[in-house]
């Protein structure tokens, strides 16, 4: 069970004009599950991406930089899930390239207008009869109002499907932006391990697009962490159909800032669903470390209380055994941290209570406020370091038998 | 049940002249167990310790270093579990100041000369009154051949008590090596989270002794994980005694050469034994990582397997879902790695064989070799990065229920 998050309902995924989705059943790993899915997207659209910084990256990450390298005029994107085609060498690039290539055929666009996208398990290969197979039944079923569906067909070990979407109206035209994520485990920064597809019928020049899909992630994506791993096929494309009429070329034109704003805002909310759905999680958490000298200090605090084991687990068991927290933020590799300096505090349940300063527990702390917040499903913790104005917000969750069952049964 | 480990018997724990140790049931944190020890050391005796490196490091590590940096004349050693006095402000450095005081009064020596050591929950206040009432306990029971006893008291979520003892002959004198060690979960390096305290009656001159503790911690504690934290309080302790009438000053002099080997080979055994008792651990893992620029990114790619959640269970499930393997090595930033060039190796069962190369599964790897490999209790992970000569090798466990169990009770 997600941590206060539900699907949104097909009626409340809106349209972005330009962008039609299709979903198959191909038997990828399992038979009988909907795991591949095709977006087309109209002449003209124009795409970004971020791709994950694992060096084992997938076939399918190197096929989509390439592509995207070549020129943007992408006309198609196809995801399957069940088998990640990483660690699968030469053979694994030539199934991207294939898929890429059928692909094309079915939509009469060239090869290198088709960007592939593969989740699932890694070192095996992927079966690319069966995609094929399966590709005209995509095609078929491609129509505007697909995102549910797509939501759901993208989702490995996730419980719920995730998509989120926003309207506003910028010189008098309604523009839309929605969103799907998938990912559950696997999730840290620098990608976070997922993949995460945005769309808004503005037009967005190139230049801006790329720039905003990289800002996106910054707050978004690259902000969530389950358990520290980095996988090999995490992916963020950002979709600008220009369906609405509205074309938007320089970051100071009317309007782009509220775009901008929603883009995050629709990304935020997806990174988050997937933490809300981490394998396992019962507790949503937020850790704000402020007061850094710059913000990679903050992120490397807020990334060593994320993944720490000994925090997770007491989050789990709902023990306020703060002192776990103190000891991550000690070995963060902080150069000349000042510990006296070092202010933590706990939220949830509508207050925040100070647990430690100057180098040991609060003088107004007691333990029954502490473990009255760790009851919460939803906790904050704020660490000040004591030593510059940076900040930096990084989200979480628990780490419960649920997940070790999960990871131990994934391929089961 | 920790992996193929057991207590060596008392009688196997060899006397080191000069070192006296005494145990007592303090309640410091629970009534009726033993949590206290002390170790009493004949004048004359030699110190030299490795610290945590952790900014939020425990008073008594504070203290131990400032009394080491007043002179090398250390008398005594103070030990106790259940509650680190970590997180403690300056209360907590009274409180280690004042034991050593208490210590320093038994034995009529100055309270420079006393080292104190504490292990257990952080940010709780160290209960000094009950510490000191039962000290005069420790002193009536210091003995020689009481090792095996020390080796119980020092344990906190250890289910074994760990130990061991060696013997060699230099210039026609039996020269002991005796060391006991604590620990089984917040274990990774620069330290290990642990406490470890080994003793020879070997004379060994001060900036020698200072070398050869880390050298030993390098190539012993410094090689562990089992769940990435670095504690506040880890502390390794080497003591010479000179009890022996063996007096070395310099490296070169006959016989360190093959004390050295006999003390990282103790300390090899002490560390091992806290990964094979790791929390809730049920395979004992070795990372080899060879063919490195330095042996610092082989370390880093070694770690970077060892706290990967994803593996960590995979190994737990006895499920050779190696692609997760692949996926650590290619996120522990080793800059311009080259993936075709690394080859992964899975050993187990008086075998080894190639699982990955040129970036993906090697074509004579066959699923029931790695499943086989899988249900063996001892593991051996060999990485060739393919780029240089440097090796590193790090031990960890997997991640069970149990784990999660014991982090999520620890301090109910």
């Amino acid at each position: 069970m997600p941590v206060n998050y539900t699907t949104p309902a097909p009626a409340d995924l809106l349209p972005v004009a330009g962008v039609r989705l299709g979903v198959a059943a191909a038997a990828i790993r399992k038979p009988d599950r909907l795991d591949l899915t095709l977006l087309a997207l109209a002449a003209g659209s124009r795409v970004a991406g971020v791709f994950t910084a694992n060096r084992f990256c997938a076939a399918p990450v190197e096929v989509c930089r390439r592509h995207l390298a070549a020129g943007n005029d992408i006309r198609a994107l196809v995801i399957n899930t069940g088998v990640a085609n990483a660690g699968t060498g030469a053979q694994g690039w030539q199934a991207a390239v294939d898929t890429c290539a059928a692909v094309g055929r079915l939509l009469a666009v060239e090869d290198r207008q088709v960007l592939p996208f593969s989740t699932g398990v890694i070192l095996e290969p992927l079966p690319v009869d069966r995609l094929f197979a399966a590709l005209p039944a995509c095609v078929a079923g491609l129509a505007v109002d697909n995102w549910h569906a797509a939501a759901h067909a993208i989702m490995t070990t996730d419980t719920v499907a995730k998509a989120a979407s926003r309207q506003i109206e910028i010189a008098g035209k309604m523009v839309t932006v929605t969103g799907i994520s998938k990912g559950a485990g696997m999730i840290r920064p620098n990608m976070a391990t997922m993949l995460a597809f945005i769309a808004t019928d503005a037009g967005i020049a190139t230049a801006l697009l790329e720039q905003l899909v990289r800002e996106a992630s910054d707050e978004s994506f690259n902000c969530i962490s389950v358990d520290g791993d980095t996988s090999t096929n995490d992916s963020f494309v950002l979709i600008a159909s220009g369906g609405s009429g509205v074309d938007l070329t320089d970051a100071c034109d009317p309007g782009y800032g509220e775009l901008r704003r929603t883009v995050l805002a629709v990304a935020q909310e997806l990174a988050q669903a997937i933490v809300r759905d981490g394998e396992g999680a019962s507790k949503f958490i937020t850790i704000t470390v402020e007061g850094g000298v710059h913000r990679h200090e903050c992120k490397r605090v807020g990334y060593a209380i994320a993944h720490s084991p000994l925090v997770k687990t007491a989050f789990f068991a709902s023990d306020p055994n703060l002192g776990r927290i103190l000891a991550a933020i000690g070995y963060a590799d902080v150069a000349a941290l000042d510990v006296d300096r070092v202010r933590l505090w706990l939220a949830g349940g509508g207050s925040e209570i100070l647990v430690a300063e100057q180098g040991g527990c609060a003088a107004t702390y007691c333990e029954e406020d502490g473990a009255r917040i760790m009851q919460e499903a939803e906790i904050g913790i704020r660490v000040d370091l004591g030593r510059g104005h940076a900040r930096a917000v990084v989200h979480t969750c628990d780490l419960s038998y649920e997940y070790v069952r999960i990871n131990a049964d994934y391929r089961s």
